[in-house]
């Protein structure tokens, strides 16, 4: 009995936190039929605010897209359920992105056969040299669709932040970047982690294209994204961004 | 009318993926009354597994347990609204710490007036060197009922992570510390951004008190405690703990 | 006899590698009784491109000027030889900095008692609380003469370089600070390791006053200075620099 | 006149300065035709504490030892003078740390064709795509006779330091080590900021092969090596060591 009340009063609670902009989100992510919801008018407005950024001093990061987190053919355990989904978004941000003259940082994973670079908690899927996003081994490889043009850098990771015991700071900063936007998988994880980091190394506008990221279950990438929110990072979707 | 459909599935959504250990945690927060959940079997077998840890490889950080975070007599704009109703379990958890010999680190923020040391988008704050958490004012302190005694370690930082730009990891790896016990505020940001940095500088076990831990609300409190078990981390409450 | 020769050898290529700077420096130190080489011409050329400096996009960092590094009657194991000497020229460095609005940093050493924070080739002097530079000890306060300002900040570093496991870097980015002036002791262990830092985070122009630096003997002040000037630090003295 | 005085004093301190390992150094390095410096004695007595060492808890770092960096057909800007000379004695270190199970990483420098990751004051060499050390071009490759066996770890820096804004830290501290020994190019650079920066990450203990390291000058060598000398750092020869 008393767990039937808790799960009522859990579920009144998520409901009152559910603000506006979940649910805005999720009707133009599962209704996104021609609602009009950001019609000529609002995506006016958008256009000429972001028209405002400088976008020399914008870098694009697109995190860890590689087939082990999201191409199911590749049967990793490091599969992203929310993955695949996102790559169009991710290809469509990118072109943007080039159109704009962004800077892309490719961000990935790759680590050694032994595993020895990986998390603790990881490290036991690592045996015989067949983890996930060996080094040189075709999980490690770019979604399809997905490549690395000239003029574009590739940054090597081992952990969920992109910032965490790299170079990608200094690269970023040395070339006068101080806004980020952030695409890629998964959002509770690296995304987040790259997020906070980003905040926390005091880059001025850090946004999250919230329809080009994912999570393994929608309540875990929204519950994230209300997170990020919270300490003043801009969720747009690919649409409004653009 | 869509928007009816989208709220019901989202909670479907919800519902389906509170998993066991949430409701498990709400019925013993909110119902805890002699429900024997955690009856004299489960104690005894708690206590067991307990009594392996090695207390001179473990440290526990409290963090951010200062009256501007957790004092509503302060009025400080940084209040964590679930703060105050945790001070008894973090002393609690403080205490059981001493007793095993568990070397206790205190987390801090302690800023410069101008919160030239604050991240970017909570300086506004700061004016007339009266700022949350400023070095030598009163909302610093650590709240009434905490004390540093002699022998612990206070460690001063100035963004979310406890290991974020400090020397907590140089002075935890040399002592030897393998494991952590994270207690304080709040959880989206300072506890779960040090749990996260933990996880990624390989400590062996990380454990968060998820009753002496709070957020602004439960339900991110919650989500936030889904995604650090997520990564392998430990969530007992502090009965289970002690 | 051989090892005749290889002192003459050695002797020989020390001669050949006092490059002119080296020997100017010499001169003037030692031999500094108005011999006029910078006269009036040079000084004015060398005030002229100072002119140009944004001073502010420049801070000072004044590094370790604490009694148990620089006041012999201390009896400090961590006394630097030739540090009492140059506390006058930080000094008057200092007053230089202000008058011109350069942002001042403190940067000083805080131990713990149990010397559980500082590097374990060091941590034999700390037994009965009272090492080296201990928070809140005689030792670890500023030299006498030296004060911190209101606006100044102070730093505590644990180790060498004040970059290492600290939020100076954070601190002075965010501060739009692109240009460093480095005092205090002592050079082939905290400037050393500062300045090189500096270069590695791209700081744009690193400057060492090497009349206002010091170590425990001058032909290690001054290989440390060369090493420092072949990676594109520039070495003035006090008196070209201000 | 006062100048011919300063350059006297100037050696006079010099020569009081090379304390009795250097000499001994220096004898050993020009004039090694079988003195029987290290004789069967001292030899022995150098074996059995090596024995004593825990090989496991031991990693060799190998610096830069690219063919930009030690190769002078290369005709590379960043030629290390006295480079080549050492790549037999790396090669036969790298040898013996194989017999002994020592665990090996390959620390080299691998930069982005723009010289976008390149320190401030080196990126003038990068234009046309064709700077030193650019990942794969064929100066970034290891000197001829070195090469990456199965089960060592390749890790790529972008400034001076091997730990700076890199996981080496990560990947040794995680696999057990706890000893260092250091050998490549060039000693002032590479070599010593990686070593300083093993000290303050607390390896217990740090050695630097001085024969299996080189500078551009001997004199630049050795008031390095004494510099490490003077924070604990031990700096046997290969002969010594082995």
């Amino acid at each position: 009995m008393p767990s039937h009340l808790a799960l009522l009063s859990c579920l009144l609670v998520l409901v009152l936190s559910l603000d506006k902009f979940l649910l805005h989100y999720l009707k133009r992510r599962w209704f996104s039929a021609g609602s009009g919801a950001t019609g000529p008018k609002g995506a006016a407005k958008s256009r000429r605010s972001m028209a405002t950024a400088k976008w020399s001093e914008t870098a694009m990061l697109v995190i860890d897209m590689q087939k082990d987190f999201v191409d199911p053919a590749m049967r990793s355990p490091m599969l992203v359920a929310g993955g695949e989904a996102v790559v169009p978004a991710v290809a469509e941000a990118v072109a943007v992105a080039r159109k704009r003259g962004i800077f892309l940082v490719w961000v990935v994973r790759e680590h050694d056969p032994s595993g020895r670079d990986v998390e603790l908690f990881r490290r036991h899927h690592y045996s015989g040299g067949k983890g996930p996003t060996v080094k040189g081994l075709k999980g490690a490889e770019l979604a399809d669709g997905l490549v690395i043009k000239e003029g574009e850098y590739k940054l090597v990771k081992t952990r969920f932040s992109a910032f965490f015991a790299t170079h990608l700071d200094s690269v970023l900063k040395t070339a006068g970047i101080k806004n980020l936007v952030i695409v890629g998988v998964q959002t509770p994880n690296c995304i987040r982690q790259t997020v906070f980091d980003a905040v926390a190394l005091d880059y001025e506008k850090v946004t999250v294209l919230i329809d080009a990221t994912a999570a393994a279950r929608p309540e875990i990438h929204l519950s994230n994204i209300r997170d990020m929110k919270n300490i003043g990072v801009e969720t747009p979707t690919l649409e409004e961004w653009r």
